[in-house]
């Protein structure tokens, strides 16, 4: 159990003995206004109570909840315990074996097909840093022609952000019906850009699934929603092999509440909008450091290879500064310079910028002293007289 | 997903218009003692907050705590969402096929064993009612003999209660290495009688599973809490294919604190002892009603024919009562006359015992009635006085 992932802090402060609670998480994107006031509230007032009866398997409320805040049928979604529950049970549903999947991508997708499969071969069809991320539309409607069982993608991208428009990913979905491909759309982070949701082409298309998280948008990440979107066909097959009361009580209160709570909803879109922008301004200013223009509650930073500092070199430079951000190394293809860093407070962010600032000075003066060390000792063995360092 | 289980009073209140907090559930057995005061005092002060992090995927704290629980190593035992994450890992990881299953037994084993192996069989086991549902020990060695993957058992039975001895269980184990069948223990309500437990042996034998729960004894259902006890090697493959943060962060919490909270767990022996002792005494107390000699916190109880009574029918008479019993009629070889009542406040078990002897009553009264009218239109039709039917 050696995964990597966001938000590991726990392992991070255990490996180094220091206190969890001292380090500013900016290596899972959670929503930063917290918990929604309802349910706090109601988690406040009922939650040690609901603790002690069995969660309601069927997730009566949840469900009738969730159609009605999407306007679809109750029996078009499924809830589980975070959207991880069906990245796992997918491979086992419906068998897949080929499988076309968009990079870079949460790893958690290859660690289901790999373990969950009898038989499983994955394909990547990579954005790539040229094109600035953006999925090559093009050279996606020819590659589904290629006989995959299923296309995964996740719109806005994780770790990217790059969000891929609605009409280009219907002509996607299209192309899979005609092959008879499954396309695994993870809209985990789709509240951040609601609108853009191909949430109501899933309770019709025979091809569509979609993945739903509760944890980024509504800050639940502790207690573990998601759903699964689909015909009521599939959700039926779903259900007959789900394991039952995946979602403990009081995820169901929170969830319930949460989706209620309009006020917070829109607080937090203007919220997240205002402070992306404010800090991919803020580390657009620091220099060799490269934001890309991300639709979700998270940027994704390139390092310019001229500062010679890799995001794993930063990762560890940054925590003695109570600061954990997400090296991206792990996931495929991004290699060694890639960073990635939840949308926080504005008060965090600040935090964040001012340690990004303090590291970045540092490295600059300690190439500008080993330059001149380099240079001192160029000139000693020419026997020629030079600057001294100055340490 | 109408499949039938205990403590499903949200479904039952749902379908009938009733609130479901009026509503004494004996269905479930779940600790009437609540939850210990250690893991309420940590739930209350940090609750909300720790649903605002990932839960650590690892469960390091909550795996370290159980290690010095029972003495044992780390790498013997794994968290999951309750015992029923493993009862539904256990057929993919072991590819389980041929299946002996010791009934009357918790239904999910088959549930998950049908939807989650390719190819499986199952054969049943009975304990008797002639033998008072007694582990036929021999029987039961020798039927280890016909080639099976694996053998189910629980220990004490859910639902008779009944509990078998350990050296008989050793013997079992002996001859499941033997035959090379994997012993599936599910002990999810050995710690009312920890003593009888087979823990130590599940970290040194080669065939031998055990099934925790930490929902019963810790009163936790809400949360979802269980763990895995094998060798390190079966740890370790369960590990690799493990979905992950299926524990979520408030149920690692409550856990950590319960387990060290002795005073809450000796305080729980005693009352519960006490307390079905009392129960069953009660029961007894009421003609046709017979109580079996369970070791758990909860009792099975037969109706006897004479009554013309079955337990869907006092499951019925008793919704009105305010009280929910849990009819047997979906384990298998019960039969219609079993019901199972938790073991719950001796407030409660009054309750209990009062709604049960009006309902006796009031049959009584209605099998006199019938009698009467049927004596009384007997008489009529041979034209004889006969005394007057009441109503």
């Amino acid at each position: 159990m050696d995964k990597i992932h966001g938000g590991n802090i726990y392992e991070m402060a255990r490996q180094r003995g220091i206190d969890s609670r001292k380090i500013i998480d900016f290596s899972a994107s959670i929503n930063p206004l917290g918990l929604s006031p309802r349910a706090k509230k109601k988690l406040g007032k009922g939650g040690l109570e609901a603790v002690l009866h069995y969660p309601d398997a069927e997730c009566g409320e949840l469900r009738k909840t969730l159609a009605q805040f999407h306007g679809i049928p109750e029996d078009c979604l499924l809830p589980g315990a975070g959207s991880t529950e069906f990245i796992y049970s997918l491979p086992r549903v419906l068998k897949l074996e080929r499988i076309l999947l968009v990079t870079p991508a949460f790893s958690e997708y290859e660690n289901a097909l790999e373990t969950q499969s009898r038989d499983c071969r994955i394909h990547f069809f990579e954005t790539r840093e040229e094109d600035g991320f953006e999925l090559n539309v093009e050279g996606l409607l020819l590659a589904l022609t290629q006989g995959y069982d299923a296309l995964y993608l996740c719109n806005p991208n994780n770790p990217t952000g790059i969000l891929a428009e609605k009409k280009d990913l219907l002509r996607v979905l299209a192309q899979a019906e005609r092959e008879k491909a499954w396309l695994i759309l993870d809209e985990a982070f789709i509240d951040f850009v609601p609108e853009e949701s191909l949430i109501r082409q899933a309770v019709v298309s025979p091809r569509l699934i979609i993945l739903r998280s509760l944890t980024k948008f509504f800050a639940l990440p502790g207690l573990r929603a998601g759903y699964l979107v689909s015909n009521s066909g599939m959700i039926e097959e779903f259900s007959r092999v789900k394991e039952p009361w995946t979602v403990n009580a009081l995820a169901q209160i929170a969830a319930v509440e949460s989706l209620q709570d309009k006020a917070y909803a829109d607080q937090t879109l203007v919220y997240i909008r205002e402070e992306r922008e404010n800090l991919a301004h803020g580390l657009q200013g620091i220099p060799g450091f490269i934001p890309y223009p991300g639709s979700a509650n998270y940027l994704l930073v390139q390092l310019h290879p001229s500062l010679n500092l890799s995001a794993a070199e930063l990762r560890e430079k940054m925590i003695p500064r109570g600061v954990l951000i997400r090296d991206c190394q792990s996931f495929h293809h991004l290699g060694p310079y890639f960073f990635r860093v939840a949308v926080r407070t504005h008060r965090e962010n600040q935090a964040l910028l001012k340690a990004l600032r303090q590291v970045h000075k540092e490295i600059l003066k300690k190439e500008w002293n080993s330059e001149v060390r380099i240079q001192d000792a160029d000139e000693k063995a020419a026997g020629l007289p030079g600057l001294k360092s100055s340490g």
